[in-house]
């Protein structure tokens, strides 16, 4: 384990080692962390918790993550290709919109490499300002520009509102609290349930 | 601080105390608990933190409540009165029903005799299963008694979790999350803007 730590920390400083070893450690840190904010909270998150869940020296988590503000928006920021499926669902036809945003979400959800950070992002932002300002801007940014141009901007404002306000109960029900019918329904009836009413959100008759 | 506590134990023993006594202090610390709860997490929370908030002696809150599972139940039960209106609520006539339902939910988490104690459900709900599970009780036998009877009983189940998500996902943005707009507009804005919804659910074509 010294030894991991030691070969990592030299090659980081030297700027010599292969690059896959440290996004696999990196890597696995962040995971660690996810797991241990999920369960631990926050507050309750200790660097060196997190360095034995992921098998590492602690001093090797100081190294990679000064602080853990650091370690907590690692911990809570989605891959690229979340970030590309997010602009194509909310670019899709006004028409179809709401389908294949609700889509888009049901199958990020279920994605080993997005699930668990849309989980981890939902609980942290019960407690950290920070994390909970990072999930509005992103929120309102995408589903404001998914609400239909033609509507005055404060109604569109709304229209996001209620958009990410249907979604985030349907995670909860599905995802964190695991609630039936919603939990254990199929993705499809899932997104058969709730596309109508997004598709009303972002350009219906309210 | 011990003479309180050895007061209220002796009147709790010999049963001759006025219960005023008794109702106020075991009040104080739930209340205290609900805190302690909502901060800290229920892994995190502990008797004597609770009794230092409360401020009374640690045995105190043991001769109360003898398990942190008595107290987290005593710091997630609603009043009477919010379960008498949400039975008013759910019993409006159905053409009516969701526009009901929604006043009581904003009205409820408005009130400072119930608004922390749903913070507090909702909450541990994430944490800890028996929490969860009292909320799913409570949330289903409710929203599937809303619904249309007309309907058969999978579709009932299904749009009562759909009237739930809905609500939900509003409580986190308005109440615990605070995100704009939903967070603060005004009662009836929030009421009109979901109450369509709701209704929909509840007896509307989907």
């Amino acid at each position: 384990m010294m030894r991991l730590m030691k070969k990592a920390i030299g090659e980081a400083e030297s700027g010599r080692g292969p690059r896959e070893d440290r996004g696999v450690i990196s890597a696995r840190i962040i995971s660690a962390a996810r797991d241990e904010f999920i369960e631990q909270g926050v507050s309750g998150a200790t660097f060196r918790a997190i360095a034995r869940r992921a098998d590492v020296d602690p001093a090797l988590v100081h190294y990679y993550f000064a602080s853990k503000e650091r370690l907590l928006d690692a911990a809570t920021t989605p891959p690229p290709d979340f970030l590309d499926n997010t602009q194509t669902a909310i670019s899709a036809p006004l028409a179809i919109r709401g389908q294949r945003i609700i889509e888009h979400v049901v199958s990020s959800w279920a994605a080993p490499s997005t699930g668990p950070i849309l989980y981890a992002t939902f609980l942290c932002a019960n407690v950290d300002e920070r994390t909970r300002e990072k999930l509005r801007a992103s929120m309102s940014a995408n589903f404001i520009g998914a609400t239909s141009q033609r509507l005055p901007q404060r109604d569109r404002l709304l229209r996001a509102g209620l958009v990410s306000s249907q979604i985030v109960g349907l995670c909860w029900h599905r995802y964190i609290w695991k609630l039936d019918p919603l939990a254990t329904m199929s993705d499809r009836d899932v997104i058969s349930a709730v596309a109508p009413t997004l598709q009303k959100y972002l350009n219906g008759r309210m």
